[in-house]
Order: structure tokens, then C-alpha cells, then sequence
């Protein structure tokens, strides 16, 4: 898939027909590492969730993520504050990679959707805290769930909307 | 260019040999616009600076972006918070539209570079903020320098690393 493309007629998937197997989740992790960080601090982690209990667990902790049960995989990507320059930039290092294995998926055909973990609250946050008993300095910011999905036409939404578009001054 | 080869070469261009025109910019908001956004609350605002004397004044506020002068465009990324479900989110919208910019240059065979400015600092982002007057509403997140570079062969630089790798258990 042409990259551009690939950016433009990228869409969260919520429906599987199966799942992924392992070279297809090493290629996407490989995808998360070549993800930009600032000042090249690299505090990325990744938690691949494939065992079926852990995954039926993760459902009812994130109730957005309850489609993970028919994707069969989940990608959870974390950031190590005590390598990050700061929490800020653990952040959108952080989703830099997200946003790199969510476009990979897409160029493999796969399906999958990005479920915030950082930001979605208590409830979802200090669940995942909680469940995989993460030490304090790694952050869980995100989930990626990914599976095989029904190929259709790929089509481009128009969400290009020429008010949030400013030149040289706001 | 192949999008799994894009993000795998992808890599940040601190030397530029020219300016990308109106056409290649469009292609690039459209890009930033793809973006996915928590609970679809798309609050990015873009903010294209090609101006000459603005372009000084930004390389004066932002050290680490003084080959923005080279380059001759830079595309700032901002969130409306209003717009925002919550400012976790709005940073990592933002950071998913400035990474498909920065992928999308990279497929359009530009070079580009991502520019902390939400967590630079208070020099950078006040510098910010002050500098294009924004209401408090409008936060800046980052800043992508884009232009013409030298074509060379792509190389992958492997950052994979096993140890960052974990299943199902932390």
C-alpha cells in the first residue's frame, strides 16, 4: 500500500474474522520502534496481550476495548518515565509509536483501532496499573487491538476542514 | 513508497536544499487531518508559517528548530482544548496528526522533522503561545520543519530491542 494512501484511507476497525500471527505482530512492533522520540530518548515498552484469560480480563477493565475479545491481539504500548525527558514527551513519543503500528496494520490489510488508555480515566488507567502491577515509573498511554478483518474498498473521508487552517498568524 | 518501508526509514532531516510549494502542503494538512482522535473530538488546528520574518522570530524562540530557516516551511500543530474530550487526549490527537505529517513528507520523498513544543520548556512554549498570541483555549503541541532534501538511498536503522518486548505479563 502507497503510503499516502495508506494515511488517508486509514479507519478504526472494530470487526475481526481472525487473528494475527507472530510475524505479523513483529513487524508491527517493529513499526512502533522506528517511531520519532525527543531528544532520541526511545521510553517505549510494548505488551503484546494474546492469552485469552488476560484478554477477557482486559474487556471488562476497558469497556472500549471489548472488541480485543475478537481481534485476539492487543498491542499495549507504555512509556518508562525514567528514561523519557519528560512526562509530556513520554507521552507523544509514545503515540508516535501507537500511530505507527495503527498505519502498519493498515498497510498489511489488518485491522485495528487505537483505545487510549492514558487519559481515559481511572476506571481504565489504574486497571491496567493495577492488573499487569506495572511499576510506578511505566505508564501504559495506549492499546492497540488488531486482528484480521473483512477486506472492503478503501475509502477516504473527507475530514479536511479549511477553518482549522491558519497562515503565518492565528 | 511502500508504507511499512516509509515508517521503517522514516528519519528526522535537519538539511534541506528548498521549499515545498502550496500543492505538497495541502497534501500534508490532509494528511495531518487523517489522523484518529479519541472519541472523534478532532481538535487539531493547524498552523502553517512560511512567512520570512516569522520563520527568524521562531528559530529565535526555538533553538532546537533554527533549520526551519533552511527549510522554509514549518506546519504547527495545535489542540483546541475546548474541542478536546481531555488535554491527555488532545496531546495525543495532536501527536497522531504530527506523526502522519511527518510520514507523509517522508513518502513524498521531503525531509522533515517533529519539533517538541508542548513539554519543551517554558521558553519554547510560552515562546509560542506569546509569539502568535493564542488564546488560552489553543495549545501548541508541536511543530513539523519541512522541505526539500537531498535524495539518498533509505536506510532502516535498527532500533528493535528485545528487552522492550513483553507478553501478556509485565
Amino acid at each position: 500500500m502507497e503510503i499516502l494512501e495508506g494515511i488517508r484511507t486509514r479507519k478504526s476497525i472494530r470487526r475481526y474474522t481472525g487473528k494475527i500471527g507472530s510475524e505479523e505482530i513483529d513487524t508491527l512492533l517493529r513499526a512502533g520502534f522506528a517511531a520519532p522520540s525527543a531528544h532520541n530518548k526511545r521510553p517505549w515498552e510494548f505488551l503484546v496481550i494474546r492469552d485469552e484469560k488476560i484478554i477477557d480480563d482486559i474487556c471488562k477493565i476497558h469497556k472500549y476495548a471489548r472488541f480485543l475479545k475478537d481481534a485476539g491481539t492487543g498491542i499495549l504500548v507504555l512509556g518508562d518515565s525514567d528514561k523519557a525527558f519528560n512526562r509530556d514527551f513520554l507521552i507523544q513519543d509514545c503515540s508516535a509509536a501507537l500511530q505507527n503500528i495503527l498505519l502498519a496494520a493498515h498497510g498489511m490489510d489488518l485491522g485495528a483501532t487505537w483505545c487510549g488508555v492514558y487519559g481515559g480515566g481511572d476506571e481504565i488507567y489504574n486497571g491496567f496499573v493495577d492488573y499487569f502491577r506495572l511499576p510506578a515509573n511505566i505508564i501504559p498511554v495506549g492499546l492497540i487491538v488488531v486482528g484480521k478483518k473483512e477486506i472492503r474498498e478503501m475509502t477516504e473521508r473527507n475530514r479536511y476542514d479549511e477553518d482549522k487552517i491558519h497562515f503565518d498568524r492565528w
